[in-house]
């Protein structure tokens, strides 16, 4: 059997000894005679998983003590309604930073919930580009201003951290997260669907600075309500806790590879190797502008349909699995998250160059 | 390794064939060479497993034509929210019946939302009895009526629908769904999380007849907006996939097993034996009218706390796990839900009367 590389934007490839060991202990956990997925989340081993859980992720992305770490379900689409009911205050409206499709639709979701300005912050014209991220000026009108680092459709990544004065800085990190080394101290909100760098779909994880629990709504679902929530050890109602156990597991894993900073690396490797070879091919083209370009979701397209089609097929019958690029862009899309490694990042480039051959 | 018996009220108990399935082709599913939890949701085969799923689903449980069934996150706890929120309309209140913990919850939910009129319906005195339902009388000054057919706490079942006219019937079925059959065509919107009888904790069930869609007011967040859920296949957002991959092996499992008929009978026979156990000792104590003794969740006392705790170390130690009341009632509580087999009853009544000689 060949390797296999899997390039999913998501759900998203897991690590392999993750997997090897949930596999292992499916129906036996911690010598139970019975599998993580049907004990109570109460039981004392099923929170001593959750206290581990919390210590290493702390550890992992240098989480400071005064934020919470919540581990909620609804993805970060359930968030998009949770984050204006929990912090919509006296000011009454938010700031959305649009730079794509998912930062689009936030806003679109937030405006079911309160008043939002949006503001466009890509450049004119062909090329991806973020403007000047200073709202030093406006943002105090605002309770938050929400933004999102990665736009995974279009593989636009937005590294530095926009300026927003004392006014609460909110960010969807779906695609970020655990990418790479990050100043949470910047953030009063940090929030992720698992199914990229944590684990599978269905668990979602919430960072929170501590002032920012307790300002919800009357109106707002008790499993959303942050502080409900952070009282509960993120237990007012059953959680994913498969999911959870999983997100444990790749914590550990992650841990073991020396964690984000070593991470970091090997992830701008990883994309160095592929946008190098886009930049010196003319057949391949990639839009985005170089201090954009995303470390985890990297689009290309040659500029034809019929051959991005069949770039797609052929890749698929070599191994290379969901280079499929998102259907509101269309072209192709490796996403190269933390579990993909550098192996898989050579295969695509080798297949890309000899498809290049084979259709110049 | 002696047979170990998981009594838990969810996380529950899963059918051991399924796990069993599930750790073989944790890494290799549908000779893809990647896990099932690592593939698009929209991809070609996870929708031709999620089709079968809503096929398998519909034959093992009856469901009528003109009604949808949705796959969505956030628990019961979440449609709590959910349903208020949709159902809502010209008459501006629902009338919630009262039987215990879970659907007093589930009306302190609501009351975010909307107006709500809450019925106790159980009877004075000491036993857990159940009181008339015929609400016709009332049932239309309300744009629903709201009840839950078995209080997974105190162990008390409704067997008998409600009478309320042609007024919407709603019902929280996470302990009841598959375990009986029941005439779908009664009821408006039936739901369930999956922690019970359809697979693991993290996705949640809603059957919906196709008029109540659509009538969602504006501020319903798009993953439990009714009608954006069932134009998406319940793919608004990234679902739970894994989750929803367990649930079609269950329901796949249920169906080789004969269906729910089949199943019926096998439950009445499992709770039977506990009762009549029971009912014959004065050492242990029920304190549910037989007429509402729940099928699923059998609570008893044996009226000491102290030996209570002694009962649950010592069934523990024997390998029956779980069987520690809720800690708002406290008590012996076995959740003999559909995955447990009557040896694990058999088992644990030995285990009684072998604890009943010894401390008598």
């Amino acid at each position: 059997m060949n390797s296999v590389f899997n390039f999913s934007a998501g759900p998203a490839m897991m690590p392999k000894a993750v997997l090897e060991q949930a596999q292992q202990e499916l129906l036996n956990w911690q010598d139970q005679q019975t599998s993580v997925m049907e004990i109570s989340h109460r039981s004392k081993l099923f929170m001593e998983l959750v206290t581990q859980a919390d210590k290493d992720f702390r550890q992992l992305y240098n989480i400071p003590d005064n934020y919470k770490i919540l581990f909620l379900q609804g993805g970060a689409r359930g968030q998009f309604s949770a984050i204006p009911m929990n912090l919509i205050g006296e000011k009454g409206k938010a700031l959305y930073l649009n730079s794509g499709h998912w930062s689009a639709t936030a806003a679109k979701e937030a405006r079911l919930f309160c008043d939002v300005d949006e503001l466009n912050i890509l450049e004119d014209g062909d090329t991806l580009k973020i403007k000047s991220l200073d709202f030093t000026g406006i943002a105090d009108q605002y309770d938050y201003v929400h933004y999102c680092p990665n736009e995974t459709i279009s593989g636009v990544e937005i590294f530095d951290v926009p300026e927003v004065g004392n006014t609460v800085l909110v960010a969807d990190m779906s695609s970020t997260i655990l990418s790479r080394q990050i100043d949470i101290s910047k953030f009063g909100i940090i929030y992720a669907g698992a199914q990229k760098n944590l684990g599978p779909a269905g668990i979602t994880i919430v960072i929170i600075r501590e002032d920012l629990i307790g300002r919800a709504r009357k109106a707002t679902p008790s499993i959303w309500n942050y502080e409900t929530q952070a009282k509960s050890d993120s237990m007012i109602n059953t959680p994913p806790t498969f999911a959870w156990y999983l997100c444990s597991l790749v914590f550990k894993y992650l841990l073991k590879q020396g964690g984000v900073k070593a991470i970091e690396k090997v992830n701008q490797a990883k994309a160095k190797l592929l946008y190098d070879y886009l930049d010196q091919s003319d057949f391949y083209r990639n839009t985005v502008a170089k201090e954009n370009r995303s470390l985890m979701n990297v689009t290309f397209t040659t500029g034809n349909d019929e051959l991005n089609a069949k770039f797609v097929a052929e890749a698929t019958a070599c191994g290379l699995q969901a280079l499929k690029g998102h259907k509101v862009l269309g072209g192709m899309r490796a996403s190269i998250y933390n579990a993909m490694p550098i192996e898989g990042v050579k295969a695509l480039i080798a297949f890309m160059q000899k498809f290049e051959q084979d259709n110049k």
